[in-house]
């Protein structure tokens, strides 16, 4: 693993690595929510805004890959990096519920040992994932909802923050014309970071604000062990942005692993019969980002865009938002 | 399917049918919980009355089944039952949370377009498997937390109580026993039941208290589809009881769909595989109750005991209790 291999990789449209000589030391790859997100409705400006902080996270998350950290820790700060960011609904700049507030959610899975962490409906967590994982690591649970999740967060000593800090502008005047009726609530924007270490092991990680005027209590898939948040180092590691029922039904992220595991499918076979068929075949709109065991990662969607990314070992860093 | 056909059943120590030479017309499994239920520990009055109830249980669900009912109302009018009853942990019977509350959770999955429904940390709702029901049917999400599942029940007319019906002495007494560090927390004591109808439609439901003494917001495997419930008419339908978050981390009630649908398993075998050696492995106690499209099923946990029966189509019932 050590060895300075040369990793040669073409991307498709939808942004797969279709062409994969040798297997990298390391690997990371994001996703900043999959939509309707289209060129022209981009300004230039904005484009690069998020070009940058999808760089910025890679960096951030490449840097303990690069000095032999664990996927686990890799995928925590780069999630950090983009829950701290008000341009992805997650975090600070996460969607306000039909009562005017934030709840958040998020998960993580460590792919060495199935260990795994989640929150959901947190309201007063500067960086939800990091709750995830201390519930995961300092807790006998895997899933804390609600009041009780923030709670153990403040007796974890995670920073906590006043409601006012996930205020953003652009958040709140789209849930105010949600609430006016003049337009679909948004059902999209989650992060999400998969990586390989140099030790082999695998990490997922997921982080979201939900649906603008989501029906207070409504889960979705990403603080879903199995929907949402999937990691074994046996298969992949998987991070799933999108309509979070569909893939709630669906169980997504554990469907693509059970696929590699039991039907001998490759890690972009497996993805793309769950996202492009299954999912596609009944409006489940969203997409994945997945790495496998070897190194191997896809990035597929069956929407118009998704704000994604990777940064490998071998100095390769790409970010893609359109088709 | 409405050939009177014969079903020959052996049952095995575990409860599993061995040999089955004719598909029923319709079949109802139920489960009561699985934990270290010992003949020793157990006075024949107590014993009684569990075979009474889960009798009770099962004869309210194969009623619809037998007049062509769907296996969706013979799930839910079957959990009602044991809901409505102080000997199981769900509803009536629910264990307290550490701040001495009821909390419960639910969910429910029809197999033939595998839609689901489900409810976390409800306290006043009579029935919480119609909570999770109504989720499915009348809201476009898959799962409700806290105060909002409450309060979406209450617009959906189901019955309301006072946290005061929530109140048995033996819970309450077990709490205080935890309290008091004097024992370990009940792990155990779900709910669940799975069918098969006449018209071949699979349907899962599960309920649950949770864990004496559980953490404030912990959410187990029984709200979550994938882990503690799963229906596809395709392969099973599936409802597990056990120590949840071993059941969340691997996924189990999908588990055993996708090494029948993937792998080709049948169903005992699909059981057997995530009960008897993942699970067994790594200390992950509970069991499952599950039924096939072509109406086997198995009743196999890797705990003393599990309160259990089956009813078919063609009058057979039993309900058994220890190994």
């Amino acid at each position: 693993m050590f060895l300075y291999l040369i990793v040669v990789g073409l991307l498709s449209c939808d942004g797969q690595m279709l062409v994969k000589d040798k297997n990298p030391d390391f690997i990371l790859v994001i996703h900043g929510g999959a939509g309707t997100i289209l060129k022209e409705n981009m300004t230039d400006e904005k484009e690069q805004q998020y070009e940058a902080k999808l760089r910025e996270a890679l960096k951030a998350g490449s840097k303990i890959l690069k000095n032999g950290g664990s996927s686990l820790d890799a995928v925590t700060e780069t999630i950090c990096v983009l829950e701290d960011s008000p341009l992805f609904n997650a975090g600070k700049g996460a969607v306000f519920t039909a009562e005017g507030v934030n709840e958040m959610d998020a998960s993580i899975m460590d792919g060495s040992d199935l260990n795994a962490g989640a929150v959901t409906g947190v309201r007063s967590i500067k960086n939800p994932i990091r709750a995830a994982r201390a519930v995961m690591e300092n807790s006998p649970h895997v899933l804390l909802s609600g009041a009780g999740a923030d709670t153990f967060a403040l007796q974890q000593g995670l920073t906590i923050v006043e409601p006012e800090y996930f205020f953003t502008k652009r958040r709140w005047e789209s849930y105010q014309k949600v609430k006016a009726k003049k337009e679909q609530g948004e059902k999209h924007g989650t992060v999400g970071a998969v990586a390989l270490d140099m030790q082999g092991n695998l990490a997922a990680a997921t982080s979201t604000g939900g649906m603008t005027y989501k029906m207070k209590g409504r889960v979705g898939d990403s603080p879903i062990i199995g929907a949402g948040t999937y990691a074994d180092n046996n298969t992949c590691a998987v991070s799933a942005t999108g309509h979070g029922e569909f893939f709630m039904r669906n169980v997504v992220a554990y469907d693509i692993s059970a696929l590699m595991k039991y039907k001998g499918l490759s890690l972009t076979d497996a993805a793309d019969e769950v996202i492009q068929k299954k999912l596609k075949a009944i409006g489940g709109d969203g997409g994945i980002i997945a790495v496998d065991k070897d190194g191997n990662f896809t990035m597929t969607f069956n929407t118009a865009g998704m704000y994604r990314g990777f940064i490998s070992s071998e100095g390769e860093m790409e970010v893609l938002i359109f088709k």
